[in-house]
């Protein structure tokens, strides 16, 4: 990921969220926790997904198993300051897709993360709807 | 991760912990959360890492800063049984190596974890001192 | 509470529990968060409900909504030292009753806490049933 | 608190803060969860007494020991509207004082919170420095 240089420019995300910081985000190391960051990670890929099918499509909105997560910790993070959270698609498979993430503070960016999504049907990994691959590829990252 | 079978076996890790779940580590899927999974790998690496400098050679205790983790997700995970937490040494650079970690509940493999750990010095990456390689060296990854 | 010469010493609770200590439980200050440590009388809550209707009797497991929560911090705790849950049962009402808690750390006791209890039947708070009132008069508080 | 008419009604306190909820903050049955809502309560203590002494005067911020916290449950909270939490403080003693807390939710009052903080010198409990006293008595509940 970090090897990626579109990855550390925030504008280079389609979609973006800010989150605020909690004093119990750090640890005893005065920073960000580890584990906290990608509890942000988390927070900004379930308000994607939210918003990918929202009113009368909520019922559309599909269920994914997370199979794998990587993150690059690039600089510490900090509290109080809001974090930027930037969003984009990846490579999309049969059944499963990639989101591509990165983190900013201050201008900074401190951490990238990769997730594969797998989507879930009633009898396990399924195809990706259509609906929602057309959705999916309207996020590609730029730069 | 996953492609390497040696890290499915519990036996296969020299070092292990079993840690307690708790109802907070579900989120509203009723399964153990991604999230709370890498709390529990933070945990072994903590415990693993404090262990290897006790007593009087606690003051030698290392700093280490988390440059990279990546999970694998393998199956879901359940409260409230506890977990067993494998561990190992993988790679050794000249100032930061590799952890490998298995995550198994009730017999299966759940989860698997690497953590890249860069030694710290006063003045950021500094080379692994001599006794603390010598004391990674002694938890290779069997099997 | 901790007027309560009983609530301190451990062998007065009827139930315990121990605990681990998680890393992730500290704050910047290098003890135990005040909410961590309502984390864990929340776990203790929940395992002794459970343990309540076990085998055959789970699906009789009844719902509860926690009405009020109160908690007398005594002392500082560390991680990474286990954790002693003392539990008991205090006054019992028509619909709701009392739980009383104590939390020890190396024989010392660090907080105290106090849980009301509402039964929640399908429209609402509902009388206690005369199975669970039964199994919950068998806790009381000694000393 | 919840006796006490005044407390339900956002305006009423001197001193707020809007937060985010996350997906964390909710449990397996799908509302806020009890100990999360007190971890919203702890973020805004911390911000509101990091920011009675701001610029110059951050190094005159006081030190506090949490000695008891009450919680009202008072209604469920949902995911991801985001919170209002209302401030004030209440009766200031010789080395302690009340904060009073309130949580809405779409308008909602969905939680009350008191805490009691004991200011801490460098030997334990300590009388509260008049400078303190006096920004303290700026923030009463109204109504």
């Amino acid at each position: 990921m970090k090897a990626d240089p579109r990855r550390h420019i925030a504008a280079n995300y389609p979609w973006s969220l800010e989150l605020q910081t909690r004093f119990a985000d750090m640890d005893v190391n005065r920073h960000l926790n580890n584990v906290a960051i990608t509890r942000f990670f988390e927070e900004a890929r379930i308000r994607f997904n939210w918003g990918l099918f929202t009113g009368d499509a909520r019922e559309a909105r599909p269920r994914y198993l997370v199979a794998h997560v990587a993150v690059d910790y690039l600089g510490e993070g900090s509290y109080p300051e809001p974090l930027l959270l930037g969003y984009a698609i990846g490579n999309i498979g049969r059944s499963s897709f990639r989101c591509q993430k990165g983190m900013f503070q201050s201008g900074r960016c401190i951490a990238l993360c990769d997730t594969v999504l797998v989507h879930r049907g009633p009898d396990g990994p399924a195809p990706l709807p259509d609906a929602l691959r057309a959705r999916l590829e309207a996020f590609p990252l730029s730069g």
